[in-house]
């Protein structure tokens, strides 16, 4: 078994790393770290509300039985010796801080975006773009590192770069434009969306999301070129909203393609894209992209927990009149399962499976 | 006073035109026609439950004094002598019979679709294309009718199309995206939108919808050619979705321009438009459209009521790294006021002060 | 196996009947029945929406695979003799024609209110009044039936009655006062609450509920005598409330009891409470009653899904200051669960059992 | 004018207080006091988001122009020369070190519970026990204050205890139990309830609001006895609970009279219950309660504004079958207008008009 580390156990993508992690087939939770409030407390302590005893477990699964009794820690750089595989679940202003020490000795699994765009740091979608995982390599000489840091993208990015890589290989891409309609869950709890704003309401502004989302697509979807990754070529434009949904982004894509493609054609090699599938990674979808015929879907609550919240979800795939070559279609993806702690154990199983841990 | 009959008195869009109509300084409402069901009940017991008393009155504002006692009337041909004018909200199907059969002695102002594409029929908003009124006279020669029908675009169209008109005329069109985020009350309440369906979701299709918008666009931008509109030449394309919101209709636009645009010079051309804000009308907003700069608006909550929900709120206008000379914004159009009956009495208005009523 | 018919199978609690009884170890779907609109069609094709091809299912769950090929039949009588049991999922003034009907041949268990108050109709949840059932002989007798008429009872009353049943043992009730904040599924489809309704939002009523409650409550927690059950003898008064919430009624208790009671002996009756945990009934809740301590719960989200959906869920059990011997308590019942399709499978379950059934 | 100051002026309630006085007929506001953050600041820059630039101006109705300009101040002693009167808006800590420092020169409307169960602390709603007045002078006197510091009540008391009064005065009270169905506006924005929390769900707990409006209704309904207020003798007892509401608390009561009282007496006491509707106070509602017969009906939206916010809205008065001379009802309060701020200057109106301030 891999030993694995937890950074940031006790906040909500923290809780969710336990879930994806508990029962793990190739992974064991060594450690779990926290600040030094919670730090040498038991787990199912370090979350009780002090003022009412309430237990702050914020998952729809239960809190793993497994996970109840260990004791939180705060982060010293030994606890890193009896671990293999690091996953953080911090800020990004701590992860700027804390993953680079921690990279000089073992591999870090980041949901922060503080190194996302840095030249040799890949961002790695398994099924989509894992021949990116070389630059792992580059990184390690460049920085000296015995470990390294490899981010998963913004929770935006996943699904549309998840949908757009079959098009894009098949077809080519030239033009795509997005607007999402993003859950609350996105916005975590600290204090995250409060209800009176979003109570019969739409927020068209999420900071700094549009430029990421636009920047990371175009990097995942960019050719590994030794030393770094060259952006795809294609334009990306988004318009980012927060809608009164609690799990599940949805996305309006418009899309122009190099090759002309018919809507069926789409709808084929989107059905047929096997991103991770075939893998042999545990927490992979069966099916990395659903299609539906329905043109009600997909639909957040009825769709986000398709495949276990793993696959992304497509429908309404239509010829688009506006864009030469256009096809638009909606999107859904599960932005705390793929989008988040779960996909950053499944891009950590791709790099085990891989050799790049242990 | 301008006497006026209103069809389908007693539903929701109904009721809105009551609201509107209210003391109103040159109508005076006649004659309330519903179904026969309600015909020869006073207006407010027309719309009391019978089961439990209760009054079924939908809008924000009470009802209007004036209108309560008033005996609701099963519609006659006879009762249009009484009338100069008639509005109607009633179904696209109703619309499609009893329309022609008063336009025949009467002017017709209209909330439905049936008649919208139809050649002689013109698709007007005050104060972006009422140069298209003439094609009222065509519709009378045509037809042989004395009145005629004007219908008001769908409640979609009506804030993309505003918005679109002063950037059209500075700087041209080629291409429009737009992804509607629209509010619960435009599917109105037979049945509407079940809440089982839309708490906590999505729903990212509307029956006709997207049609509907991409059609009317170009037909309200297109150019007026003496017998019949010349659609603008632009290419237009949305998907529409609804979301948890009850009143007020966001829309995410992407758009290319024929001549380069800055952002400021697209702000400018927006706050400019004066629109019918000019012409004399009472429903006119003061201001046609407001252009916001802090990046969390347009708000339906916030904004929908902007000039008593006759304003078109813009917000967020950035430039699109995608399209050529693509600039973005997100709009906000109050779906029930400038969309539906409130729109209409301004649209008839126009046509009073132009003379094509009475 | 025992062969059963669910008639009103392609509706909402149709649908939930599908669910509970899939792949159930002594039950066996033998004949779904629905309206003549869908007789003749495969089940999956009979949920579809002819104008858009959508499949309308409405459970979390999904459509259980062996019921998507079944074809739906009109019902007949003939039908009867092909199965030993039947649910019947429809509304009670077709209930108040069609459950007699078939009663003189088979049994009927029913979800609809059309029979729940007749003398020789018991109301019986199992683990609370089971000692209720042998008033189905009475009623065999009294009508010359072979089969039975045995309803559950109204959603809002299972979990107040569970609830209150192991208080009543204990320490005998004088008063109970209940506010319920119902989930909307309570409410059905068709068209159930609007989304504009009940969004920013509370409904303070719901038509006939009280009524059916309060006397609900007194029949099952009343005593068998024979040929009737003499009703419980405290009171009861309870308002109805509809929030925005999808499943899950929330019921606010106040009460006071014969015999001076503690809370923590309140807490410990409750937590003892078996219910019908150990009569080895498939479908039966392993803890018939949960008690919390945190005092933020039970809330429906969190909670109404505990022992999937058939436990009653009980929190901020405290003294109340206002009632002589006053206690007073939050509890939660899945109101589409325990409280409909699936809780009518237990108390078959429970009949079989018994041996009423076959 | 009476020359106010506001502290807490750029926080939520502090805000309300902004739109109570603005064009207010007797109160002039001359200071405006915030954090030191602010101070310095012109108000309109005070409430801006540093980050994006957004005003953060949480009412309905616009910010009055009349404040946009004036310049925040921080506290000092100083300060109070120049007013006549001190509106507090800040929290309960806060409140127990500032006001009693403020007291001794100034007179203090506090929206905090930190003075209101001492028991030379009157707790006053005009109309309902204006006569406990005098208990000012007898605050003076024991803390040797120029000034003295009056709260209002917690906003869930306020309806409660509005409502009570003609009942109680007419029929004498025994019992009054409550479940109260809170507005999130009630929790305030620091953070007040998480949109992920409410979103779909009931909380049943808002930790020490029952203490609070179980303590607060008996001290207003209770008799000025000199020296402190006996409070009433009647038992009360309530359940709160926060549901997915902006704004407006509904509460559902169940009560037991002294004396026997029909539902129709019950009514005709409420509806003729003028309270300080005669008083000549300029922010008093024209009527205290508004009695409905429609039994849907108090709703939130659409009965939270009735005269603007400072009425109490009762609906479904019926007869109790559980408790002796039993009524229930349910009743509908603004809890930031006549529970907040508003109902703050209505009692500085009412404490002006008899002379205790100025």
């Amino acid at each position: 078994m891999v030993e694995v580390m937890v950074i940031g156990a006790t906040g909500v993508v923290g809780q969710q790393f336990l879930v994806a992690l508990a029962d793990h087939p190739w992974f064991h939770v060594a450690k779990l770290v926290a600040s030094p409030r919670s730090a040498g407390k038991r787990y199912v302590d370090a979350i009780r509300d002090r003022a009412t005893g309430s237990i702050r477990w914020y998952c729809d699964e239960p809190l793993p039985e497994q996970f109840r009794e260990i004791v939180v820690e705060s982060f010293r750089e030994e606890l890193l010796d009896d671990v293999d595989l690091v996953f953080t679940a911090v800020e990004s202003d701590v992860a700027r801080e804390i993953e680079p020490k921690i990279a000089e000795k073992k591999p870090v699994i980041s949901t922060a975006s503080a190194f996302r765009y840095e030249e040799d740091v890949p961002l790695i979608i398994p099924g989509v773009n894992h021949d990116h995982a070389p630059l792992i390599e580059r990184q390690r000489q460049n920085r000296g590192w015995k470990g390294f840091i490899a981010p998963i993208p913004n929770c935006t990015t996943t699904g549309l770069a998840i949908s757009l890589k079959p098009i894009m290989d098949a077809f080519g891409l030239k033009i795509v434009l997005m607007t999402s309609l993003q859950a609350l869950s996105g916005a975590g709890r600290s204090p995250g969306v409060i209800g009176l704003d979003i109570l019969d309401n739409v927020i068209p502004y999420i900071p700094k999301e549009e430029e990421k989302v636009q920047k990371e697509t175009l990097k995942i979807l960019g050719n590994y070129a030794g030393d770094h990754v060259k952006p795809a070529r294609f334009k990306v434009s988004c318009t980012c909203t927060r809608v009164n949904v609690r799990d599940g982004h949805t996305e309006c894509v418009f899309l122009s393609t190099e090759k002309k493609a018919t809507v069926d054609e789409v709808k084929k090699v989107l059905r047929e894209f096997r991103g991770c599938s075939d893998m042999g990674l545990p927490s992979s979808p069966k099916r990395m992209i659903v299609v539906h015929e329905d043109p009600f879907r997909p639909q957040p609550r009825l769709d986000r927990n398709t495949e276990d919240g793993m696959a992304t979800v497509v429908g309404r795939v239509r010829e688009d009149p506006a864009l030469e070559n256009g096809i638009k279609y909606v999107l859904l993806s599960h932005n705390t399962k793929m989008g988040a702690a779960k996909g950053a154990v499944l891009l950590a199983e791709l790099l085990y499976k891989e050799g790049y841990i242990c």
